[in-house]
């Protein structure tokens, strides 16, 4: 089994500019974060975007369902930027992709060392081997559907409606 | 849902003594992992052992049959050394508790900052809430059943059978 | 001998928010600094303020000049934020206090595991320890008087004038 | 100025193997504990052995002996196991060099994350710049002669003797 796992960004990829003291992206740290979990999954990587999700747009959206549509794999993973990740997951599910697809991200960039990447992928690579078709969010630990899930601002968690 | 996670050591818990230069056993850090991973899941934590599982023997597995058997919990998760992971798992399948059982460990301790453990149990938990009942070992990103499952020593990695 | 450390902010003692993404100080981390670094020397700790350096008035600097003169130890080290370290150097040195000032930061918040924070404290106490009264910037791995020194904006390092 | 780091292993240069789970030297690390540090420091890095200095000989010491003495710098760091070196301190001071030598070393290995080796360092490098010709101990973020220091293995420490 082959999982495409598609990066558009979001705090998991954000790193450090030491020159401008700013958070940016720069790359996607994914395939180090893979390596770090000495993951032996068979992960085909494709970087679709990489940026805040609070400023994708419904193109950027399209572009995400239509990557899922097109790719040759039936379990993808997507890291995406947690703020607006229950709206991708609409978007996918509208699509009827008939794909096990799991949204994830961080609340904390990779590079920080501090960050709940590592555990978050691990959980979202998992759940997309063994749950059946649909759109998912794997965070905290959980899975949700996609329409059954709200990100908690106050508390930085998400959580069932 | 409440999962049941017994720690019985491994390598994931093995930390570096300063002053003696050896690494060695003092305190589970399965806590830290879980609060690393931002973790909400429902997770009842208990030490069964702190051990090398080069070492454990027929008595000590007894002892983890047993505690997964008198736990209320059906989702079990157990930390435990990689050498003999599947040992342990063997013992578990023939007690046929019943209940989803998921082994995994680590191949560097969480401790050193280059662990595969906070990958390792993020898979390992999100594993034992979706497959049915069954002894599982979860290690590289994939589950295995415990009958089709060997490590492999030269590469340090779970392969299958 | 005793050195008294000042805290003053900049980016050594920026942390990440997870809630609302950006860098802010919520306190500081120099004496876990001084713990990593197994640092045996008397360090007499003492938090002045927490801010970017870039904000930093001539008040700010009268009440650190104050600090310093004020404390009886003769050897201060005070971590700063780089892009007014001088300025606050020029403020001390004019005031004249007959101590051995050294001024440090870091160009990466201690709280990101790939900081030079722990590297530049322990540059800065060793120079408070055997420089001879006068003011000071430490910062990679050199040391410089306040009058000959520049950050270098495109580098990110510090330099002679 | 160049300062001559020579480096002949420790603690500071351990790390973990995880096919062996033994901890064991591979290559220096010194380069990335620089470039961790933003150092900047004109630094010629000589890697003379990389040995627990437990099993430091005679013959080991003459070697380092004879490369302080025949390097063009004048001051010297040498990254060593804390174990013995102040055995090493002395067969340098004997030999009247003429340098600053710093000798400094790590309680814990740079690659495992709470190490005190960036810190060491960084110490090291500082004093060697300032200090005048002799032989010296770095550590704890102090500065001893090497006829007045020991190692107090129960605390793990430096102090004066």
């Amino acid at each position: 089994m082959t999982i495409r796992l598609f990066v558009t960004g979001g705090t998991f990829d954000k790193q450090y500019d030491e020159l401008t003291g700013a958070l940016a992206f720069r790359e996607t740290h994914v395939q180090h974060v893979l390596q770090r979990g000495r993951c032996k999954l068979d992960v085909e990587i494709e970087v679709l975007m990489l940026m805040d999700s609070l400023e994708m747009t419904d193109a950027h959206r399209g572009r995400i369902v239509e990557a899922c549509r097109n790719c040759a794999e039936a379990q993808v993973v997507i890291t995406h930027g947690t703020d607006t990740m229950v709206e991708t997951g609409r978007a996918l599910a509208l699509a009827q992709l008939g794909k096990t697809i799991v949204l994830t991200g961080a609340m904390v960039p990779f590079t920080f060392g501090s960050s709940d990447g590592l555990f978050n992928l691990g959980s979202a690579l998992s759940f997309a081997q063994v749950l059946e078709p649909g759109v998912y969010v794997a965070m905290n630990g959980r899975w949700f559907t996609w329409d059954r899930v709200r990100k908690n601002r106050e508390r930085g968690t998400f959580e069932e409606t």
